[in-house]
């Protein structure tokens, strides 16, 4: 099978725009001319220093990063930074979770270990398939943070907007599903984090954007390596980055700057969403998995009307090309994923094929 | 300057192989044929997976790793196992070091939080320029383990072979710019590790191979991805791993296994380092910087009579299309790194342009 027979819907590792590999390309031979490939360049040599600009002058301009925050570029994954944002910033004090889902679990688990959690909502009565409403939810007077998961990639269901909390109460987010695939007002958060691998780049580089004052109040005493201040103070070079993946996300959001920037991409984002979500609406076959108000622009979750039939219409679509588009395995079903790189043309040829599968077994 | 007219003595992010690059390339677009680019696969889907069973089943090959051995891929880079290494099994105990270098110095900077540390040598008052010997350490009768830095990437020293220790003492080892480049003994070691932008692969993995019993004797309680635990018993995917950096090594590995595996890679190395060093011993003008005993095959430092000099002769190199000769700024001089990927021809390229940059200064 060949890649242009082919649409991706991964959930992640996920697809990345063509031009971007098309370059990536050229770059592992030879960047920019030097004579040496991306890979093989001194992290502190001229021509990676260059690249590693363009990344964070990139992800400022995007989301219009205010001077008062840091970009960082970290390892590890979001599911270090579960760990790593209570080590640094909880000290024994309260921090407020909304519990949307399996993501939220595990940063719930890993910051019990650095103080008290309440938990100030939760959707997991009703299987997260829901963002609980401002209702439904009881944030504390004065946590240390407060801390949510935009997207949550495996049930399908994202944020609106930012949770309405007390005032002055830092706000941290797992953006790591849907990080610049919409704007973002980044002076609502004290920090947010996104593994790389979804929207921005490939799997192994964690962006971190982070308030200095909150970087500031971190705790001393860590490990090196595990203190959002030394990222801070040696701009994400205290030791080698991982220099690809730094690469590939400068490309990425220059393709992401060149189609119109976030406003643009969460227009195109919201438009292959509706356009699937619309034929679930109508399908006599498939519905989908989440409450309305709570629909992911990122995975749309769907069922058939069996676990059998779910398994052949996987089998089928992968068979034409469309890959990718099981469920997770703990929800079942199916999960299309439309990151910022999935075309639309990939969501209409998906659509025509539930059509089409639909009618056969009408 | 195209990528035909130079050679790449950076000291890392390195020089990888042409034919992994050619690969690599390819795989961007379209892994094996998936339809899908390498950077796009979920990391638990079957083109990922083995991918990640080939590079596991190499490293294993290569250094004919035993059974009761754990390999993992984690991320942090070397940097980040200076404190795991302590803080999974050191305990409030007292740990050897051998310090011959920066990074022997961070390593027990950073393992200094989790327990005593007693320096066993040190070769610091003689600039580093060294190994010290067996008559000069002094290893504690029974140390809950004893670390040291086998090859020094800054002065260009490097271990012959493993320190002698007390009977049963676990050996753990950062291998960073050493590893696979020639011979290993695994069973020597408890633990070695080995960030893998220097001789395995792009920066942002770190290979890492341990003892089975190390792993199970390693503190509980720590934060997931703290703990060799986690990556051992969810083979290394606990979360989304590395995924590019994993496929580059197994491609690197399969170069290294079509060139005659670690014995051939070390007859070719030796080679490489006799050339330049040869030439270091009859020069008039450059002059090699180590002990003859502690010479690394890995990173040559030298310099000639000035500063001045030194600096002239980089950039003359450079334009030439010799890149990445410049030593490390905290010593100053030359450092040509010659790691497995560095064709002999690169080095007798470097060795022509000595003699006539010498000669013309005679």
């Amino acid at each position: 099978m060949s890649r242009s027979c082919c649409w991706n819907f991964s959930p992640g590792p996920a697809v990345l725009p063509e031009p971007v590999l098309r370059r990536a390309q050229a770059a592992l031979w030879d960047l920019d001319g030097s004579g040496v490939g991306v890979l093989e360049h001194s992290h502190r040599g001229p021509e990676f220093m260059a690249v590693f600009a363009r990344a964070e002058a990139l992800v400022r301009e995007l989301a219009a990063v205010p001077d008062d925050y840091d970009v960082l570029f970290m390892t590890g994954g979001a599911s270090s930074q579960f760990f790593l944002v209570p080590m640094n910033f909880l000290g024994g004090g309260t921090a407020d979770y909304a519990c949307t889902g399996v993501w939220s679990q595990k940063a719930i688990a890993e910051a019990r270990r650095f103080g008290t959690i309440h938990v100030a909502c939760t959707s997991e009565p009703a299987g997260f398939t829901h963002i609980p409403a401002a209702a439904d939810t009881a944030w504390s007077a004065a946590p240390t943070y407060a801390h949510f998961t935009s997207n949550n990639t495996i049930y399908g269901t994202q944020w609106r907007s930012e949770p309405e909390l007390p005032a002055d109460v830092p706000l941290i987010c797992d953006a790591s599903s849907d990080i610049f695939s919409r704007p973002i007002d980044v002076r609502r958060y004290a920090l947010i984090y996104a593994g790389a691998q979804k929207n921005l780049g490939p799997s192994g580089v964690t962006l971190v954007i982070v308030k200095k004052d909150l970087v500031a109040r971190g705790a001393r005493d860590l490990p090196t390596m595990l203190s959002y201040r030394t990222f801070a103070d040696h701009g994400s070079m205290y030791n080698t980055p991982p220099t690809f993946g730094i690469y590939v996300i400068a490309e990425v959001l220059a393709w992401v700057k060149e189609l119109g920037g976030l406003a643009a991409m969460g227009a195109r984002n919201a438009a292959k969403a509706k356009l699937l979500y619309d034929e679930l609406d109508r399908s006599p076959l498939f519905s989908g998995v989440v409450r309305a108000d709570s629909r992911s622009h990122m995975n749309v979750t769907f069922r058939s009307t069996s676990p059998d039939l779910d398994a052949a219409f996987c089998a089928e679509a992968a068979a034409l090309g469309l890959l990718g588009l099981a469920g997770h395995r703990s929800v079942g079903g199916m999960r299309a994923s439309l990151y910022n790189a999935m075309e639309p043309a990939g969501v209409a040829a998906l659509v025509e094929f539930m059509r089409e599968f639909a009618a056969r077994r009408a």
